[in-house]
C-alpha cells in the first residue's frame, strides 16, 4: 500500500529575509526581501515545499490557487497551469507596479501566474519525490551530472543600508574596481567560484568597464559576465562590447527590448544573454528569428517550474541558442530546485547564477553549500532539503510585524532613503 | 523500504505479427511485420515494457544498448541518449536501406538510435510507474484528459496478400472510392471514429481526390486527411489542395523535402502536416522559418520517447505550429504509450493516427479498445497494460522460424510478389 497522493492542504507562508544593500540600475535592495514559501500536504502525510516571490501581487494569485488544490493529485503538474489561468489578476496592480524590481521587462498577468505556479510545481515535485522515494531530478529524467556549477554573482554594494537598517554583514562596500575584485576574491576563497557575473547598470559604463577589466586581470581566463539590466543605448552597448569582448563570456541585457538587442547582437562580437526580453515562450520566436539573443537565462520561477525549464532547454537546443540560468534573491528551497533541474539538462552549459551566497538567512535546517563553485545534486527523496519550521515561523513573524514597507519589492523607494531625489531611471540611462 | 530501481536485466524479443496487405506509394505491407519488444527488469523485481521497430538495423543498436543498462537506474532516462550516442551504427546499413518502408525521409544513424531509445525509455517509465504505483501519465506531469481521440486510418488494400500468404481477414479489398467509404463506415461502426485519414500516393491523384470527396459526402463535416507520403510534385500538390481544401483538416506530406513543402504551403490554402520532412529536432528550424509545415506529426518512436514528445510539443506551442500524432504498424504497448503522452500534452489538438485497428495480433493479455474513437487513458501503474508471455513467445517463435524474408520491412519486395516488374517509384511520382 503506497501513500495517498491526494492534496489535503496547501500552506502559504510569506517571509521577510535579510538582504544586503545590493545596487542595480533601479536602485538598491531593501533591508528585507520577501519570499513566499508554498507547502503542499498530502493525505499520505507528506509535505512538499516550493518558494517564489512574495510580493502582494503574487500572494493574491497564490491564495486562490492554493484553495483550489485540495482533492487534486500531487502528480497533477500540468493541471496547475489550467487552474492558474483561471485566477483573476488585478490588472491595475499589474500595470501600476514593476516586476522584480523593474528588472524583468514588461509585466503581465501571465508572467505573474507562471511565477506563482513555479512554487506550487516544485512543492508538488518535492512531495511526490518524498512519497515515492525519488529525488526530484529522477522525476525529471535523472541527473546527467553529480554537481552543478554556479558563478560568483558580484554586486556593487554599500557597507550598510541607509540609516543602518536591517541586519549588518562584514562584506563592506564595493563601489569601484578594487571593491569588486575584493568581493570576487572572497567569493573564490569561500565558495570556489571560478566564473563571475557583475551586476552593472549602476555607474557610468566606463566605471563598469574598468571593473570588468580589473576582474579579468585578477582572474585571468575566468569566464566573466556583465549585466546592466538594459540600461544602455545601442551605441553604448556596442562601445562596451568592443571594450570587453575579449574577456566576456557573454554580455547580459545591455539594452532594453528585442529590436535593440538584435541591433547590438549583430555587431557586438560577443554573445548576448537575456532574462529580460525573453522570459516567456511567446517572446521566443521574434528574438530567435532576429538573432537578438545567443543565450537565454532560464529561471524556473519565471518560466513556470522545472518541467517548463526543461522545455525551454529543448527549444534552445533545437534552435542552437545557448542556455544559462538567472537568479533573483532566493532561499535554499529554490537553490535545490535550480540544482535538480540544471543537473538534468544536457545543454545547461554555463555556470548558473545564484544570489544564495548573499542570503545569510534561510528556512532550512541545513543550508546547501558551494564547493569548488558547485552544489552537489541531492539524491535524497524530493528536493533533498529539510525545512526548519521554527525558523520559518520566525521569518514569517517578521513579515507579520512589518508595517507594509518591506512586503513589496521597491528598489527605487529603498534608494530614496539615501537619495531623496532619486527617481527610477528611464532607459536608456546611458 | 521501497523497491530497488536498479536495472538487472534487459530482454529483447523481436516478434513477427500478422499485417494486412495495406498499400502505400512504396508498395504493400508484407504479410508479417516485425516489432521489437524491450523488457527492463529491476532488482526490485519489476518488469517494464516498450516496443519499437524490429528490423535488423534496429536490433543491432538495441543489443549493445541493452547490454549497457544493467547496474543503471530505471529513472535514468536522460542517460539513455548519452549511451545510445555511443553505439556504433553500420553506416553501410544506414545508407543502403530505406527507413520505415522509405516513408520517413532521409535515414540517418541518429534517427535509428532515437527510435531504439524510445522503446527503452517507455520500458523504463513502465517499470518506474509499476515500482512506484504511478501511471506513466503521472510521470509526465499528469493527464489533462481522460481519453485520447484517434482518427480512423484508412488504407487502399487488397483482399489478401499475393499467393494468399499470411493471415486472412474479412475486410475485403478497398481500391476505389466506394471501397474506401465502406472501410470508413466499418471503422465508424466498430470503433466510433469520427475523423479519417486516407493513406494516399497509391493511385493517380484524381482517383484519390475522388475517394476523399466520397468520404466527405458520406461523413459530412468529419475532419479528413490525405497522406501521399511525398509522392507528388509541387504543381500536383497544389492541384489536389485546390480540389480538396474545403474538406481537408490537413494535407500530409504532399511533396518531398522542406523546400517543396514550403512552396506548397504558401499557396495550398490548407494546413500541411508532416512526418517526413520534420522527424527530428534539427529539422525544425528550416521548416518553421520557411513556413513549410503547419502541423508536426509527433511519434514517440521517431522523436526518442515520451519526454522528447512533450518537448516537441513545447517547441510547436512556442512557434504556433500545430501538433498531431503519426503511427506506423504497432502493438498495444505502443498504443498505451501514445495514449499516455497524448493525454499530457495541452496542444495535442488533433485526433491521433493509429494502425492498431489493423493489427489482429498483440502481445497483451487484454487489448486496448476504441470507444467513440477514443482510448481511455490507463490509470493503473506504469503503462497500465499486461504482457501475455505465452503470446509473446509464440510471436517470437514466428520470428525465429522466419527464413529472413519478413524480418526487415520491404514494401517494394512485397509488391513484387504481385507485380514482378515493380520498382520503388521515384519522387515526384505524379
Amino acid at each position: 500500500m503506497t501513500a495517498d497522493l491526494t492534496i489535503t492542504d496547501v500552506r502559504l507562508t510569506p517571509v521577510l529575509i535579510s538582504d544586503p544593500p545590493l545596487l542595480n540600475t533601479q536602485g538598491v535592495h531593501q533591508p528585507y526581501a520577501t519570499r513566499l514559501i508554498v507547502e503542499v500536504v498530502t493525505a499520505g502525510g507528506t509535505c512538499g515545499f516550493g518558494e517564489t516571490y512574495g510580493d502582494t501581487k503574487y500572494l493574491e494569485i497564490a491564495r486562490p490557487l492554493a484553495a483550489a488544490l485540495p482533492g487534486r493529485q500531487v502528480t497533477d503538474l500540468n493541471g496547475l497551469f489550467t487552474l492558474a489561468s483561471g485566477v483573476e489578476v488585478d490588472s491595475g496592480r499589474v500595470e501600476n507596479s514593476v516586476d522584480v524590481g523593474g528588472l524583468r521587462g514588461v509585466q503581465t498577468a501571465g508572467k505573474l501566474r507562471l511565477s506563482v505556479v513555479s512554487a506550487f510545481e516544485v512543492a508538488c515535485l518535492d512531495a511526490l519525490g518524498k512519497a515515492r522515494d525519488l529525488p526530484v531530478h529522477a522525476l525529471l529524467g535523472h541527473k546527467l551530472r553529480d554537481r552543478v556549477e554556479y558563478s560568483g554573482y558580484l554586486f556593487y554594494r554599500w557597507e550598510q543600508h541607509p540609516g543602518g537598517q536591517g541586519e549588518p554583514d562584514d562584506w563592506g562596500a564595493a563601489t569601484d574596481p578594487a571593491g569588486v575584485v575584493a568581493q570576487a576574491r572572497r567569493f573564490a576563497e569561500d565558495y570556489g567560484f571560478s566564473s563571475f557575473k557583475l551586476k552593472g547598470g549602476v555607474y557610468e559604463p566606463d566605471e563598469e568597464i574598468a571593473a570588468v577589466r580589473a576582474l579579468a586581470a585578477a582572474f585571468p581566463g575566468s569566464p566573466l559576465r556583465l549585466d546592466p539590466n538594459g540600461a544602455w543605448s545601442v551605441p553604448t552597448s556596442l562601445r562596451v562590447a568592443a571594450e570587453l569582448r575579449d574577456v566576456l563570456q557573454y554580455l547580459e541585457d545591455p539594452t532594453s527590448g528585442t529590436p535593440g538587442m538584435a541591433e547590438v547582437a549583430g555587431q557586438a562580437g560577443v554573445p548576448l544573454a537575456t532574462n529580460m526580453c525573453v522570459t516567456t515562450f511567446p517572446e521566443i520566436p521574434e528574438a530567435f528569428a532576429t538573432g537578438a539573443v545567443q543565450v537565454v537565462l532560464s529561471d524556473h520561477h519565471y518560466w513556470g517550474g522545472l518541467h517548463r525549464t526543461r522545455e525551454l532547454a529543448a527549444v534552445c537546443r533545437t534552435f542552437g541558442v545557448g542556455l544559462s540560468m538567472h537568479s533573483n534573491t532566493h532561499l535554499g528551497i529554490s537553490l535545490a530546485a535550480m540544482t535538480h533541474v540544471a543537473a538534468t539538462v544536457p545543454n545547461l552549459d554555463y555556470a548558473c547564477d545564484s544570489h544564495y551566497p548573499w542570503q545569510a538567512e534561510d528556512v532550512l535546517t541545513r543550508r546547501l553549500t558551494f564547493r569548488d563553485g558547485c552544489v552537489d545534486v541531492p539524491d535524497a527523496p524530493g528536493l533533498g532539503v529539510e525545512v526548519d519550521r521554527e525558523r520559518l515561523a520566525a521569518l514569517h513573524q517578521r513579515w507579520l510585524d512589518d508595517d507594509g514597507t518591506m512586503r513589496d519589492r521597491d528598489d527605487a523607494a529603498a534608494m530614496r532613503k539615501a537619495d531623496p531625489g532619486w527617481v527610477t531611471p528611464g532607459v536608456p540611462r546611458w
